[in-house]
């Protein structure tokens, strides 16, 4: 079973696949982790097969590339050797209960590059889990906003997406966060109070999200208390192992 | 008038600021360019107001992040000063015809940071232009995700987000690419033929975009040979001037 975890830069991605990773290694389960991110300095796991071993986007800014061109750059290097990433990670699929792929810092460096397209729809069945943090979502239209880009993600790499929440240990009041998660019907009546132009666009895109897809399952984690672990864990089995039903 | 480029690293943002600008003082107008960018090297026009003053990646990347980390820490350095940020863009916009925002090379910084959201929020009926290369789009749902894409900009940002498909010089068929782009009903005909999940969700999301917006403009620019730069032009004369309408 793969499953990868993807986000904007801070959203918990690889402490999370650290946490997650030994929660399943405690549960018995044989666990290989991939990192796909070739600017991250350090990381809290052993990987089976690690992209810097290729090529880091720092060796890449010593010839006087900046960050953002660094990064690009490294994918492009990385291109080329796409198959061999796909080859092994699906090896590593067969001599393992789990593969948990730790991806770039920065999700759209693994969005819209064709390092990420490739390496996903190449890959069986690809779930991806897609983590955003609670501080980015402060409106009813940003609830609105991460449904969306879970679907965007779908409709870019041919995955199945699952909206996490990360960091729940850091949030008061989670009953608030899964009503405007879980219950459409809720936000939309909310969003339909809001006036402003992205109230409007957020309530005409929320009325079509139940012809858009089924209701989708939200997991809230935090890699500190590991609520949400066992739900992260029978998601994964489902979507494998009971044809892929998320609902 | 503020345009604001968008898009992911490589799209062409920088290129673009200059040479739009270049031709807007051409054309006689006063120019005043803004460098959002924490990790650009080297600017290829004179910022009035520039982001790097204040912070820059590259020195957050000496205390021992990686770049990633060092670009959303640049953010969070930047958030304390985003009122400045925004008071000296709409002072600019009084002694100039045009100010052009130069935005983060990687757009998801811009887009899920609190920084590039404030500062976004609080400017006069924002008008963005989503670059996008045309090498992103390989297959039907492809142009699909670009639109939507689009909406998501809308939606988190509260623009009035224009598609921009840049570096239109290095397209053999750009008729291929404008009839994708602006026919929905065609576009929705090919996706219809495509048995994928992704088609398949394609077909469902484009199916949706005559309810969800008026047909958009869709511009198409090349930086070297400046196609494009007087429809540019007249959108934000049209957004500014004559109430936003710009289907």
């Amino acid at each position: 079973m793969i499953l990868t975890f993807m986000g904007t830069a801070g959203s918990g991605k690889t402490t999370l696949t650290r946490e997650f990773g030994r929660y399943l290694e405690e549960n018995g389960h044989r666990v290989a982790y991939v990192n796909l991110d070739t600017g991250v300095r350090h990381i809290p796991y052993n990987p089976s097969l690690d992209v810097r071993e290729n090529v880091t986007a720092w060796e890449i800014m010593e010839e006087g590339y900046g960050p953002n061109g660094a990064i690009v750059e490294s994918y492009d290097k990385l291109l080329p050797h796409v198959e061999f990433y796909i080859d092994t990670i699906l090896r590593l699929n067969e001599e393992n209960d789990y593969i948990l792929l730790d991806t770039p810092g920065q999700m759209e460096t693994f969005l819209f590059h064709e390092f990420g397209v490739r390496l996903m729809e190449n890959l069986p069945e690809p779930l991806a889990a897609y983590l955003f943090s609670p501080d980015i979502l402060k409106k009813p239209y940003d609830f609105c906003f991460v449904k969306f880009f879970s679907l965007m993600i779908d409709l870019r790499l041919g995955t199945t997406t699952v909206p996490v929440l990360s960091k729940v240990d850091t949030v008061r009041d989670i009953e608030r966060y899964r009503r405007y998660l879980e219950d459409t019907d809720y936000l939309t009546a909310k969003l339909k109070l809001d006036p402003s132009t992205q109230g409007l666009l957020a309530y005409k895109l929320c009325s079509m999200l139940p012809e858009l897809t089924p209701p989708t399952r939200v997991v809230y984690v935090s890699a500190k208390t590991r609520d949400g672990f066992d739900e992260l864990e029978t998601l994964a089995y489902e979507h494998y192992c009971t044809c892929g039903d998320l609902t």
